[in-house]
């Protein structure tokens, strides 16, 4: 059986974010959707990454998720060559614990917006989240799969909770 | 003829958010897009903001913009009670330029992402771009008016150029 | 002989939390106090979270006491709901050192406080003298205790003089 | 008919804090509640803050509010010298936009909490709230009219929301 | 007299900047050196500002200096297209006083350099020394100007000396 | 023969601060200064505390070093009940990596002056040379210790850039 | 009657500190102690600076107190070049709030310490007071004045305590 | 054969600081650029350090790099006494994160730049970039190399993103 086109694109600024960002990809998976995984870099693929930004929508992307840290232009750079959603994940970097990578992502100018979730790994599941809810926006399909992972959600944390009576209660 | 239903709405946890939040409705506008506008407070009615959320995707809304500033908890109780995509808006509050909202509204645990926009007026103009951009994924009407205001702001950017070259010859 | 019903609810957003809170409820103990401990998010169980903070005042309680790290609405979420005073711990999430949970927790707008402590350890243990203190106000007994548990911390203090004048002296 | 004994304190480190801490005094108010105000600081009049805070509780009072500005150690000094709760409300100093009054205010070690409130304006309110909370766990009247005071929150805000969607149908 | 070819590029991201970004004309040109202003986005118009980068040596550019606020990537991206020295300049943008400017401009991934200077008025100041101490390397009668330059500032220091003493002795 | 009085005390908050502070004792004695140590806090030992600033002058104390952390209330205490110089060194506390020590310690209000120097050992040592500067205002022999001290600094920098350019020529 | 020697030099890196920096030479002068002011930079008149520091205690200077904003350096050149003891005003610069002039002042590296006081006027007024505190370990004249100004510290808060109190009465 | 003459100046505060720029030796090297490696403080060896500044241009260098931490005056000062340009590293210090290595370098009065590039590592690798881009303006064989250095950073994110492919593919 063929395997599904990618709809989402994750672009990385560097290899070293992969461990941080396979969280996106995993999570995307259990809601059933393939993505393409990108090392890309603002600054040292510019013109590979302008290429991919541009040509993304007709690829059949509908959504981007960009991730970087430092100096983190790659979600912006992306964002001005396309009309997708752009996601952006700040990865923490070598120093300041994110705060840079954070504030070069969200801090986006009028008429570039980067959807910009959490620092690093609560990040990255959520970018993947966000995704979804943008895609289930015209898929009924997406949209019962996010209700029954809320409900999931729920579960875990009652379930949490129950545990921790019992371990209070031994 | 009748007026287009709403298919965004606008939640603003006070009313002193409106002079930023005006920009959100504005720029739907420009592309079309009615919008819902409502002030509403995670802490002082929270009874209606969650009620809101949960009914909103019945309701006909594929995007929740929220605004709110300080301990900015809007977004986050929005987003607990939808699976719509719900993008945040920090306002600057009494103190602290705005970090404070930021922070409150970017860094959502794993599960319930809040797709952040920049602080303020530019992250009101922003939240709007982004909530068509998401539309945009399954309409290629809102993507041709996307594809031509990226064309409008590059002409804007480039007679800014040609006015300060006059002044510069002068 | 039955146990005494509990008058302090510790909600915390994760159990992640709990090595940190685990202080909170031991320092109660020390005074006498029985708490009850929850697993309870803002987010992921808002129903249960708002449901909870509805009914603590008629289930005995006298204070909440509220954790949670990163965007931390739980505190101010739990406190829209009661005119309990909710106490609350910034708790340290993934990035930031806890100045986004700190910041979350304490920024509340006018109308709805959250008392908010020290990050972390530091912050658990205050969170429940800070309740002892509130329940003091009308108690006698726990007046006396809290006369008495500054004494003995007065004395652990001069102890701990006493001792590294030892070391010195050696 | 005689004046009711005040049961709350409002020390502020210096006078200029008042335009700030009017508001709790007023607050207060609103709810029945007679309030001292002393200007008091911790440097400045270390003997008066100290024996202000030691006899407070024999005099009557249940909850002391403090503020002040900059490095604030107002409020730790009086919950040294007393085993009421202590609310602190940092005021914004001379710089640094009041982080430095909320981290010298919150980042009280183990054994002394300062239950700490927003900077500036809100927090000012939100504190005699918060002492009105306290009081409360003790005395029917003043819950029943925090329950009041809440719903008249709702109130003002689904009025704002309401005069809003007037304004935008005009 | 023909007038000479212009040997820095100036290039901002707003024609806001322009009130600062005029202090690094005029710099220059007090030590005689043309430069060319280009209003420039690297979101708004990426294609311009990647070409203007990449052509910017074979049109006789030694030094591209680079202005911009907020999620401040055009220095990044005039970078990532060129291997002429690019100095940033981060200027104030709606929030966070700078802040985010200037972490956007200076924390940059290894090999892509930005040469950051202050923020604001005195960066743009700077911002043009820095590009004549650059081509001064070369150019033995820059040197000489900077010398002068240099002796000057040492002047006026001492010459508002001079007027303090004047002040005080009065 | 007996030991000299000492002239410098050294207070911190935590006997958890010693292992930072003792290169204060040891840097006072490579001057030949004796220091008395005590562990005594602003918040659980205000009456030693301030009663043993009350006395440090006339006890012979000519210089008070005080060391503490988090919401670091210490030094601002000791200087409140005395007119010797205080010296504060803001200790790491439990999260913000000291920078609550350092604007709790640094920031006091206009008359109580806190002489603070840097965060942690580098602060701890610093503490000791300058209360050495201070006793060295009125004693030639602590001055010519000053002197040689700064010499033998120069030395060591000499020192070890010598084996710096031996490991490079190896 | 000949003016007497002054025994503090106060040094600004730049002119328009001064507005601030009076408030030094006006509080010494309250102890009776003349200032010498002096406008140096250690970046425009390094040579100056330098050869002031090394001369200063030569020329019967006991304490300097340096003011400077931004990328402060000029109280730690101070430093590097003389015995006495160098209190540092860090001065609010042209963005940040101070922070940055506050860290360049007071995060000095072991050997070289710079008393730190407030940024901005509180500091300007401390470091006068420091100044006055450091001159009078050994000069029981300035002791009395010191004992006499806290005195009058304390009056003029218990007096600005009882005009509130009539306020409040009226 | 004889050994090339070095033209950039690596100055460290402190021998501590080699760990990390040794990357900038060696990124120098693979341009085939010789370096002169020095330890020199601008608080403990200010002499050396500023008659090196001041001879640096006439014994042949082109370009000092300054790398310091914590209060990092050492690039100031260097600038102070060359008309070369001068590269900053803030490195990383024993607090804050670099958040004060950055600010001390970084934020330079009007009239002496410090060209900053990125906390630590990466900064360290990219000053030795700056260096080589600033010392190319005037070099064609250096611009050259620097043609092909980019090309292989292309070359090496490309191959990392086809080994990225290889993996999610097995």
């Amino acid at each position: 059986m063929a395997k599904k086109k990618p709809t989402v694109a994750i672009v990385m600024g560097s290899k070293t974010d992969w461990p941080v960002m396979e969280y996106t990809r995993n999570t995307l998976k259990e809601f059933g959707i393939e993505s393409t995984v990108k090392v890309m870099s603002a600054h040292r693929t510019p013109h590979e990454a302008c290429e991919f930004a541009e040509g993304a929508q007709k690829n059949g992307y509908k959504v981007i998720i960009g991730a970087a840290g430092g100096a983190a232009h790659l979600c912006g750079v992306l964002a001005a060559h396309t009309i997708l959603p752009v996601v952006g994940v700040p990865v923490k970097g070598w120093s300041l614990d994110g705060m840079d990578s954070l504030l070069s992502t969200v801090q986006m100018p009028k008429g570039i917006p980067v959807a910009t979730v959490a620092i690093g790994k609560a990040g990255a599941i959520n970018a993947a989240i966000l995704a979804v809810q943008i895609m289930a926006v015209g898929d009924a399909v997406l949209r019962r799969k996010l209700v029954s992972f809320k409900k999931n959600m729920t579960k875990d944390v009652l379930k949490a909770d129950a545990e921790l009576q019992k371990e209070l209660d031994a």
